[in-house]
């Protein structure tokens, strides 16, 4: 560590896989944070639901904070009680909220609650929980602004796949005219199932035998988790301001063994398709005019996102000055959420 | 225009589709530069190659240059004789040079010359002439870091599809392990003419007729264009050092109408790939140790790039900590690469 490096303190919510991995990929590039970046990163906090909390608000370094952290991935135990966020945000006196507690899908009500008691503190916020973007992005954004704090959201969307970063480094001055994406991994594993001729009970029970569905896999399956996505994309890059309520929604539930067959038969990919279009482009206007859903689709081999199964998610971004940009994460996997957080980290650092 | 915008004084080399477009981009975008970058991008000089030229040491506005340049797209004419690109670098006391010739596809030799000759006056460089990047990157690079310029080149592959702004701002710490991709729209339009059982040369008559292949297409058929592009994106993000000699090529030409069929009764499609990959990964090594090729493969249409044809241009990046992204420009224009100079104009003024 070189001495001209400055130390930044994280209060860390949620230290399941992608908080974990994330504290990994902080000890395993702590020479190149320090060296490259002139940045020490010290964990001040971690909380967790159920399995313990963590708080030194001198800040411990990564390899130390795993090391207190016993077990393994399941085992994960910290050595304090559980305590709520709003207490260890107040404790930790640290720079930057990585806020990763578990979607609460009804509204992200805990975790806005987290970011709003980060900003009130000054502090940067990095989540990857969607919540926060899909319910409330606006409102949220302007509180950082009002307060001077970074507010950094990569990881909400395509796991660490670069989509707002790209959006605000290298596409200057394009405006988003809208997007289709594929956001929803569960439902790629299912379709993909149904597409070998399986009914979507047993794609579904063999999507959950192999780690990819939750076992109450409704806000995958339902759509909520891809209307989440897409709420938060409009939110932050069309200025759309609704919530995952106002996204039109179709289930897999509803695709038929026939319909699936009929797919196969004519060589076309059931997916789950997010789509959202500016109604109206006048800079001006009252009324949300933004129009966003998640639908089935039938796409041929033609199609950009006819490979795009499994793990693997898309979005093409339609511009007025680029045309149509497509980004894609082929075969994604939690590390990549947490090098979302990173990214994230090191960009807050630049804008300081 | 606000009088705290900052003068930022142009010369342009080539004025062809992309530096028109470029002005026209710049003239549409000024409020918005003033605004929000506090910029006002004045041309200084202005050259062709049997076009004439235009020398404004004052600068006019991109409204003021587009108003003298006489003409269509064809029919050009700026109102001073043709003048060497060095001499217009040295009368036009410009702060950066727009590097926009045609390809010397035998290397790049005016071009690398008129930007050492940029970076000699303190001058930051824009290039959308892939010839400097594919076979002298390393050098030039160093020249600017020596002289403190900014070098962007994101216009040099794919158009403006952010590859080299990503990778530099979106990817920090990762490391490339090497990459697929389709660079070359000729080949593109032809395989897929040969796709729809024509012959190659009745494909690339077509192709000619269409406007997408040149009178003289062997650089585009033979690989050429294909392999400066990955020996570019090679050279930048993999220090890779080589020059488009050391890829390994094939050529359309050799694609039999018996192949051509045998693919499309197996429901695959011909396409050019360029491949490149890290032969050894120690970090020193005495030499190059990056293995490039442009090679005719036929893609299945599970394969990410079998809907990427026409003027559709994808790259997949395989990296250490992000896996695999990939990055596509759907049905690219020659004012997306206009797009690439702004926004490589837009991250100098960045930088500063």
């Amino acid at each position: 560590m070189s001495d001209a490096s400055r130390a930044v303190k994280i209060c860390l919510l949620g230290f399941g896989n992608v908080g974990r991995r994330f504290c990994e990929l902080v000890e395993r590039k702590s020479g190149e944070l320090a060296g490259d970046h002139g940045v020490r990163v010290l964990f001040a906090a971690v909380g967790t639901g159920s399995h313990g909390s963590l708080l030194a608000p001198d800040g411990l370094t990564a390899a130390e904070m795993l090391a207190v952290a016993h077990g393994g991935d399941i085992d994960l135990m910290l050595p304090d009680p559980p305590r709520p966020g709003t207490e260890l945000i107040a404790a930790a006196g640290a720079d930057v909220l990585v806020e990763a507690t578990p979607l609460d899908p009804l509204g992200g009500h805990a975790a806005i609650e987290h970011i709003e008691a980060a900003f009130a503190r000054g502090m940067d916020v990095v989540t990857v929980n969607k919540g926060p973007i899909a319910w409330d992005y606006r409102r949220l954004a302007d509180i950082a602004a009002a307060n001077g704090c970074g507010f950094r959201f990569e990881g909400t969307v395509m796991d660490g796949a670069p989509v707002f970063n790209m959006w605000e480094s290298c596409l200057p001055g394009c405006r988003l005219l809208g997007f289709d994406a594929i956001f929803n991994a569960t439902t790629n594993f299912i379709l993909d199932a149904m597409g070998e001729g399986r009914s979507f009970a047993d794609a579904l029970t063999q999507t959950q035998a192999d780690g990819y569905a939750e076992s109450d896999p409704s806000h995958d399956i339902d759509g909520h988790d891809a209307a989440a996505k897409a709420a938060a994309l409009a939110n932050v890059l069309m200025d759309a301001r609704i919530t995952p309520d106002a996204v039109d929604k179709e289930s897999v539930r509803d695709v038929t063994p026939e319909r699936a067959a009929a797919a196969r038969r004519a060589g076309r990919r059931l997916r789950v398709l997010c789509t959202a279009f500016a109604a109206d482009l006048p800079a001006q206007r009252a009324a949300p005019g933004v129009r966003a859903s998640v639908r089935l689709v039938e796409l041929a081999p033609e199609h950009p996102f006819f490979a795009v199964g499994g793990s693997s998610l898309a979005v093409i971004l339609h511009t007025d000055l680029m045309g149509d940009v497509e980004v894609a994460e082929l075969a994604g996997l939690p590390e990549q959420t947490a090098f979302a957080v990173y990214s994230d980290l090191l960009a807050l650092q630049r804008g300081r």
